[in-house]
């Protein structure tokens, strides 16, 4: 593109065909499905679709999303990938492939920017089909994601519907407490720190809960205390909540506003079906912690009122 | 999400589902499918695809793809999608969908990025259906499209074979002599400055080249001197050019390395179908610009060999 580039050249500038060939060694691993053309096209070719197709994209940012003085840089790539591929879980979809578009100063080591990206897509089946370099004084990662979902239908966040148990797919605040552990001195290998730098997206549970009929759900990237006004704006109802579940480790208030869990949160009318469904799949029982009701207005934790609390960017 | 953001808080930091709000109005103009559920979830849903999916992402940065000291800030999201949609093009597809993902530092008039998104969109026919927003000190916008290659499949960039004649949809050189105009004192309205300032990607003539059976397909994103070597790169064969249609008011260099013109690049071995299915659907004519031969090293324009040139980025 002729516009000028930014006054930003490195020591050891490098053009962006070899940067490609290199990345793709590290993000193209993956078996490529007869008939699909992935990376090295103007655009990835993909087999048909089954069923709808679900499209999201999440973009990272260091320094906002990661700290770079606290965790390496595959993080931002695995986390990234891992966020992106959640809100597919959050539908009840299956992934099919993922983009990766990433802007960087020179210099910046994309390799293991994109060993991050790669281990996320392999963990999760979700095969990196495309991608696009920039330079920048920043370094962000927008990934897209794209699935399926054969057979009944993708779950929204607007049908949940007064009277419906509200669950969860597990305890609360492992990433917050995680973040906060490290900020400590944790190693990066503490059990708490590795649920902050690798979260795992609840893709199994959110087939799981989309077969059992749930009538409700997202993912809790930004906090329960966020997400579940969110949800039930979306459906125009209100919730009490009766208890929150906080992993070990983490402090209520981790749980309601520390975000990036990633856990799903449901709603349904039948949630002895939905733990019986999640226990046949061999999956962790969900858990209660409320009810939808009817009136918007009413928004409760142990019957006081429950403040959006959780992460929002300020633009 | 918990990490510490950028010390970047402008005089009115807006939260992010504020902005998302005003956003949505904007590039959420368009009639939405029965069935389909777009901006608001954690992810879009679509119905089926027809034939095969095609996915591509694109990134744009301000001060890198555009000088916003001569452009308006919603040429960067008018470019960035057009960027994209050229690639299905490209392909021989048509487009479904749209997701964007956007950094800026706090202040950035999102609303006007956003209504060169939706210009974008709205004259490509491709919705807009979803997007997220981060902070950083840059402006970027990362722009996914995803389409659909009904009946005989996509072209890939892999198919010329020697002997195919080598054509273009139109001149080239315009974007960057409107750029160079621009820089030197033309209008916004300028014919050529336009051309920069808003490609058009060339859909129709992707999907008439596909029907009549090109062999290979790409579009001129970084110039005929290095795309051309791109495409050959991935034939593995060689080309002479006889002539490169220079368009007016554009140089000879302009026409070889300036980029951004978004024409389409194709081989084919009958040459005549094209041109008449061309002329059939009202398309103008393409250009036949050369040959492909055997010799992979044999690259040459008028008998010189045409190195390598065109818009890379340094990273």
């Amino acid at each position: 593109m002729p516009a000028d580039p930014l006054a930003l050249v490195g020591e050891h500038p490098r053009h962006e065909d070899d940067v490609l060939e290199r990345i793709v060694t590290i993000v193209g691993r993956h078996a490529i499905p007869k008939g699909e053309s992935h990376i090295g096209d103007d655009a990835a070719v993909l087999a048909p679709f089954v069923g709808e197709a679900l499209i999201s994209t999440d973009v990272a940012v260091l320094g906002v999303h990661l700290d770079g003085s606290l965790f390496p840089l595959e993080d931002l790539g695995f986390k990234a990938v891992a966020a992106a591929v959640s809100d597919l879980a959050a539908m009840g979809g299956r992934p099919r492939g993922a983009v990766i578009a990433v802007c960087s100063p020179p210099g910046t080591d994309l390799e293991e920017l994109h060993r991050g990206v790669a281990d996320a897509a392999a963990m999760t089946s979700c095969p990196i089909v495309g991608g696009d370099l920039a330079q920048s004084h920043d370094v962000a990662i927008a990934v897209t994601v794209f699935g399926e979902c054969p057979g009944r239908g993708a779950v929204l966040r607007s049908g949940a519907q007064p009277g419906d148990t509200i669950l969860v797919t597990g305890p609360l605040g492992r990433s917050a407490a995680g973040l906060r552990r490290r900020r400590a001195g944790a190693p990066l290998d503490d059990e708490l720190v590795v649920a902050h730098r690798r979260p795992w997206p609840r893709l199994a549970e959110g087939v799981a809960a989309r077969n059992a009929g749930v009538n409700a759900m997202m993912d809790l990237s930004d906090g329960l205390g966020l997400d579940l006004h969110r949800l039930c704006d979306s459906s125009k109802v209100g919730f009490f909540l009766g208890d929150v579940p906080v992993a070990a480790g983490a402090t209520l208030e981790e749980a309601i506003s520390g975000g990036e869990d990633y856990e799903l949160l449901m709603t349904t009318n039948d949630p002895d079906r939905l733990r019986l469904i999640f226990l046949d799949r061999g999956l962790r029982a969900p858990i209660s912690i409320g009810r939808v009701v009817q009136d918007q207005g009413q928004r409760t934790l142990s019957g006081e009122p429950l403040e959006r609390r959780g992460f929002q960017h300020l633009l």
